[in-house]
């Protein structure tokens, strides 16, 4: 990106999309304070907040009593302004959602299909999903501001349907993105699921607090937002935070990816419930590969063969995190995930793995907690691409902003 | 940091300081090409830059030919407007520099002390050695801008000569940068080896053409300098990067960090040498432990033990690099430290080890380089500290900038 100088329409921009971003934060908030938030002066805050009106995307409100005298005018957000859809594609179902301006879901659907459902017309599927969570929700379409979309793979293959390791080989020629962009006309974005399960920790979740912190996400398979700064560092080609390819033991088991003991080989949901299938079997115990529930709830009542395999899994896992404490020193790492739904059965060893490895300097620095899991996060964290775009660049989803006639008072910013 | 609205003060400083820049990378350069690049208007390029003449950081030049007419005027950093002085404290030596404000070494000094030196006034000594250096250059001490210091161990460690491992244990009460800030009254910056090294190839290196590498430094340790966009990350707590306790093995050697198999246990310049002088015990040779350079010559001319102790590290870096890669997606890694005197003789292998263990998906996107090894490379990452600031915020070293005479054409900014 070229640097340039500060001219008076940039500044502009910039100052309006903060002032929204004030009101989001410190809302309802009254012009005065938003002035000394933003060390704007008051006819500069007054001449964006009379644009921000206009437009619908702030609405006057009153809070709090007064004894005497009339109720102080307050700014809030117009959170019903405009709508946001997003959707999880995973492995075996597509979950939408119709959020408010805030990222709260108004509307919910999901649907069972497969990535493997290629002859079901998977990404056609996605097109009528969107189309049908629309006209369910009888929200106006025109008031849709863009769509954001979480994927389980790394985001050079998702943006191209482009499957790693074997998986969804027949979609090559699909662009998903350029798909739902072109039949809906607005802004797509798609991105990694533990990237945006990371924008959820932020805004709903357990990383509220933090700025700079590591979402650590075991499911199927094992992935990383990194957040930095308060934002997703994706790396140069959008693909940071493949930590299911750490090395963790260099002759563990073969990987698909060609090297061996990766992280992926030794933590992840399949091979947990695989491996206590395993110590059923050699028990004698019948029933099959057992759900995660079950496991949940044996490891809750201290089942021995369960309590063991999560240790082992535990022990790996608190490795990878040490690797990327060392090295990124974040004030947290957040542990999300389906994974994460055992609770405190994972929470109690993995903090004492933990402990056994961290380096002293990097100790007592770091948080590790378990994320609440909810089956939401990947579509709320979706939504969040779109609605932090919005924030950032307010003009962008609605141009009027920057053509809006200028009042007096504008002429000195 | 709280976001701040942006006032016309600010965007004077921000532009003001971004000419400076555009002079020093597309230099020498005319008025009306840094009005294209800056995008800002050409009377308020003329304003600043006639600011900046009169304060001496910039001065009119003429370069290339004109068969008639006048040649062009164009304008360059005075490069000897301030002087910098960039210093590396090391294990056993300590190395200081002056630069001029483009980082050109003007006078060098070398001293033998060791960390181990307690007794001999460590700290004393190295505000001795500065005081030497800057009578011996004969320089105007109300021209040095800022001193940079180089230091091998994690940042909040140098900041209170505290460290780690049981180095030097007298010194925690010891404020190295306050102590030479007190004494010379300029900025002090203390920053570890590894990333003011990524500085120097950034700026002077293999690092040259990359926004976003790491330099993974192997020397008596490992470290590693993150450079995302142009810029060091340190971390929440200013210690990123620590990587030489990454868990390559988990059943490996116990580290003094009280994990095991970390990356330093494995790989180091002392390590090697060690491995080496084992392999020459076994084999009847005599000599004691060999120094680097003979262990250099030994690997050019193919002395198979040594040949071999480089693929083993060669394996153990290439797990790190690897698990690095995975993680940050980055442009590039550089290879850099004493063990890249090896050349040839470490970047066949290396290269060969990582091949085998790279994700297909990140196999051909990262370039892995090998340093040319420089002995002035902290040093003069060092004196980087201080000018990537200069260059940041030219009002903070020249107050008289930000203060001085507004002309007519600066009311339009």
């Amino acid at each position: 990106m070229m640097e340039r100088g500060h001219n008076p329409q940039a500044a502009r921009d910039h100052n309006r999309a903060l002032i929204l971003r004030l009101i989001r934060d410190a809302g309802p908030t009254s012009r005065a304070e938003l002035a000394r938030l933003s060390r704007l002066s008051k006819p500069v805050v007054t001449d964006i907040v009379d644009g921000l009106i206009r437009f619908k995307l702030v609405k006057e409100t009153t809070k709090g009593e007064t004894v005497l005298g009339r109720k102080p005018i307050l700014l809030d957000i117009n959170r019903e302004a405009l709508w946001v859809m997003g959707i999880d594609l995973s492995r075996n179902h597509v979950d939408l959602l119709i959020t408010d301006l805030l990222g709260e879901p108004q509307r919910k659907m999901s649907r069972r299909v497969s990535f493997e459902d290629e002859d079901a017309g998977y990404p056609e599927r996605v097109v009528k999903y969107v189309t049908d969570i629309i006209r369910d929700s009888g929200v106006d379409p025109a008031r849709i501001a863009g769509i954001g979309i979480g994927y389980p793979l790394p985001l050079s293959h998702a943006q191209r349907m482009i499957v790693s390791e074997g998986q969804v080989v027949g979609w090559k020629t699909v662009r998903l993105k350029e798909l739902i962009q072109k039949e809906f006309d607005v802004p797509v974005y798609l991105d990694n699921d533990a990237n945006v399960a990371a924008l959820y920790e932020k805004w709903y979740g357990q990383a509220s607090e933090f700025k700079d912190f590591l979402f650590v996400l075991v499911g199927n398979g094992v992935g990383c937002g990194i957040v930095i700064g308060g934002n997703i560092y994706r790396g140069t080609h959008g693909i940071a935070g493949e930590i299911g390819h750490m090395s963790i033991d260099p002759n563990g088991p073969r990987c698909l990816c060609g090297s061996r003991g990766c992280l992926e080989t030794l933590v992840s949901v399949p091979r947990l419930l695989s491996l206590v299938l395993e110590e059923d079997v050699k028990a004698g115990r019948e029933g099959g590969v057992p759900t995660l529930e079950q496991v949940c709830e044996r490891a809750a009542r201290g089942d021995a063969a369960v309590v063991d395999k999560i240790r082992e899994m535990s022990e790996y896992l608190a490795i990878a995190i040490t690797n990327l404490v060392n090295t990124f020193n974040p004030e947290a790492v957040v542990v999300g995930g389906a994974m994460a739904r055992l609770g405190e059965s994972l929470r109690t060893p993995l903090l004492g793995a933990l402990a056994s490895r961290a380096h002293p300097l990097f100790a007592d620095k770091t948080k590790v907690v378990l994320s609440n899991y909810s089956e939401e996060a990947v579509a709320r964290g979706a939504a969040m691409l779109v609605i932090e775009s919005f924030f950032q660049n307010p003009q962008r989803y609605v141009p009027e902003l920057a053509n809006g006639v200028r009042s007096r008072a504008s002429s000195e910013s």
